[in-house]
């Protein structure tokens, strides 16, 4: 069984990059699927867990020691539920033992154990204002340092959560097989290269 | 004209990898061959040229300041020059006009205004200590906590080197079109599907 994972920075075209891949070597693809089934398997709505789960969750507080002020960052109890969950539909994709491209939720760690590929995609800072403004109708009324700042909040927690859950950092070189930057190429042609790339890694190991 | 340039961790095999790809594609290789004319130009012993480029020349001093005492870095005049004559070396290897692969001394900041297509290799630790045990004669008395301490020295110099040429960090993803990391690879297959993927890039911007 072969797993390509697809990490990203926001608006780095990570996601359709994989389904692109995935579309060009016959595999599934796992995107917000995964998030459909952590609602339905929760009882909860799909926009509060997605929201949860990718953007929200982490909370600071202050405590005194010391005589100091320190901030304290902690996850919501809902969100370690949301996390468990996740980690279960993951595992359980990876159960049906067949070739899938799984975008994004840590599943380069989750799922180590089967050997994936991993991609880590990122672009510069105007390519991905450029890839928000085309894409996403919710943005239009941000301006580009509004849009900024969402796009810094969303990979910070991302970062968190990877931390979280396997003590390493978001984006580290050394954690991925490819590091990507998209900013400078037409996507169906990166795509194309990438996919072709993991098949090389795959047949080297057979 | 179409250039490769490849930066690296010491020890990830970067410079092999870029020798196969030269090789594949017919590309002109240049190594220690910019070393050699650096030596030649300033008159200097090529393996003073080669150790003061790569490793060393920073030195730290403490200076009093405010009742405290500080440790500045500060790079050696001679390291400088050496850095300003490299710099020319490169740029005429540039103005040939002929399709290449540099191995290392920020040619790819030195050479951005010819869109040069940049990688970056990694890899792990211990994947690094066993291709420097292989590779290298003179490492063979060394035990791995000095190995891995002269690999961090030298990572160390470089990034410091590329800081004080252009300001920018050493192996952070944004600045390189494709960061790979060698650990779990056979080395020429690597090379391969890192040539095919340089190639698809150029093909696509022409």
């Amino acid at each position: 069984m072969k797993i390509i994972t697809i990490s990203r920075e926001f608006g780095s075209g990570g996601r359709e990059i994989g389904k692109r891949i995935a579309q060009k070597l016959g595999y599934d693809y796992y995107d917000s699927e995964i998030i459909a089934s952590v609602a339905q398997k929760s009882g909860l709505d799909p926009h509060y867990v997605e929201s949860t789960l990718d953007n929200h969750g982490w909370q600071d507080f202050a405590i005194s020691f010391g005589g100091t002020i320190h901030s304290v960052e902690y996850l919501q109890a809902s969100k370690i539920e949301l996390l468990v969950q996740q980690r279960k539909v993951i595992e359980g994709i990876a159960a049906l033992g067949k070739d899938c491209v799984i975008i994004g939720r840590n599943a380069d760690v989750i799922l180590k154990d089967y050997n994936p590929f991993n991609i880590f995609v990122c672009a510069d800072r105007d390519a991905k204002l450029k890839r928000c403004r085309e894409r996403a109708r919710e943005e239009e009324h941000l301006t580009d340092r509004e849009l900024l700042r969402k796009m810094k909040e969303i990979d910070k927690a991302r970062a968190r959560t990877r931390d979280f859950l396997s003590g390493t950092e978001w984006g580290q070189r050394e954690a991925y097989h490819l590091v990507i930057n998209s900013s400078d190429w037409d996507i169906k042609i990166l795509s194309d290269a990438v996919a072709d790339f993991a098949e090389r890694w795959f047949n080297s190991r057979t």
